[in-house]
């Protein structure tokens, strides 16, 4: 703790709204205690961060939604997008089940195979629309510089989320799990724990950045902190009340306030213009 | 009133929540004179029913998003897919100041209606991909048959809004009032203040349904009581802070609880599976 700090903690802890004293707890005990030597206890790491990928890192949930849609149709199913829309990013056999419970349409193995697959081909067609969120590549740029450890867990398969990786800028190596590895997608917090491990870390101390309700949930699930995106169509209040402790726009809003997690040293960009933002 | 109904008024205001008795209004005053004549009072009329059209009647919000994204990538101008999301329903006048503003393009009057051109063109395109939401027709026909008053009222232009008609099941002349009959399109209140007039009902009298943030504002302007639709891909919590009175996921959820809004005499449907339901 830096004197100027400490001068501004008691300058809050002095006077509060209107100028009149408040009763903290700098008050209530002897502040100089506290400043005269090292409390002992054993000091938390520095949080990690877990992140789902689309819609959190890249633009790409309206091209799966649009990708589902068509393959639907193909099958002779007929949903609404918007319930396509809020399934995206959990696990495909959930999507199915819930599929087949809400249009009372029967699948066998092998209408679901062909399913996922028309997915996969339609996806493909879109792919190269997709973009990096604003923010996206400079954030991972700017956590690995502060040596903040990160991953990414995705419900994704490991042949379409390979493709996210020079588009953020990043190398083959990134740590990465994808559906190929685990045992279940979200919201199971597998993924999740299986990224915290990777890092070495428990996932207690790291937080889930994601765009769904289903990233939330998984990382409820977890033990870890939820942070909601709303660059994957969810609206805020929809993110806060499956638990999120913060809600950001995108990755740039997010790395423009990323004091508010507790997140030192971070460089300083200009970033007033998280719109603006492209990717480097 | 019927004698039934009266039987579990009296019921419901002698027992509380524990079966204890309650102090309702039935108790303080006699009842006996209520229930021996007709109280002295103008009767409301029946509410009357004002329609957005994409998203609320129609399953084209993401045909319209996909549009503007291809729109304003071809002018170069890069914006999330999330953010076009949640402009759609507004007046395209409003949605190009906000993107000015946001990305701090700068757009002559020129390259304004290039743009809106070029997202009419691309929504052309895909246009024959759009379908109904599940029970709109049924919804409008019942109704009709009921004499209910209803009315569309649409931010889109007549040349495109008229396509949804004949997939709805309507005639050419059904009530519906287009962006080029009104001075502003929504948030203003012109469409639904304008589409009460044509149906011959006060505002006040109306309920306005909508799958947006810019119908509800548009319905509190316009004194209408809103509500909401999760068909157009915002969450309830959205739609409920922005006002809705009721949230629904879709027409056929609406059919299938109109009684919630006060509606009389709707036919018996079966419609206990909404999302089975299909277009006439």
């Amino acid at each position: 703790m830096t004197p100027v700090i400490d001068q501004l903690g008691w300058i809050l802890a002095l006077t509060g709204p209107g100028g009149r004293p408040t009763l903290g707890p700098a008050l209530s005990s002897p502040r100089v205690g506290a400043m005269s030597g090292q409390a002992s206890y054993t000091e938390p790491p520095t949080p990690a961060f877990l992140f789902d990928l689309d819609g959190t890192l890249i633009d790409s949930v309206y091209q799966h939604v649009i990708a589902w849609r068509e393959a639907l149709t193909q099958a002779g199913i007929d949903l609404s997008v918007w319930r396509i829309h809020r399934r995206i990013g959990m696990s495909g056999g959930l999507f199915v089940s819930a599929l087949m419970r809400e249009t009372g349409v029967r699948l066998s193995e092998q209408d679901i195979d062909s399913l996922q697959q028309a997915h996969a081909r339609e996806y493909l067609k879109l792919a190269d629309s997709v973009l990096p969120l604003p923010g996206a590549p400079e954030l991972l740029a700017d956590l690995t510089a502060s040596n903040v450890r990160w991953a990414i867990a995705t419900s994704s398969r490991q042949v379409t989320a390979e493709r996210a990786l020079p588009m953020l800028g990043l190398p083959a190596d990134t740590p990465m799990v994808t559906r190929d590895m685990v045992g279940h997608a979200k919201p199971d917090p597998d993924l999740f724990l299986a990224a915290a491990a990777m890092l070495g870390v428990e996932p207690e101390h790291a937080y889930v950045v994601g765009d769904s309700v289903w990233d939330l949930l998984a990382a409820r699930r977890a033990q870890s902190i939820g942070i909601g995106l709303m660059s994957g169509g969810y609206g805020r209040e929809e993110l806060e009340r499956a638990g999120a402790y913060r809600v950001y726009s995108d990755p740039a809003d997010l790395l423009s306030r990323a004091d508010e997690l507790g997140i030192r040293g971070l460089p300083i960009r200009n970033i007033s213009d998280p719109h603006a933002a492209s990717p480097s």
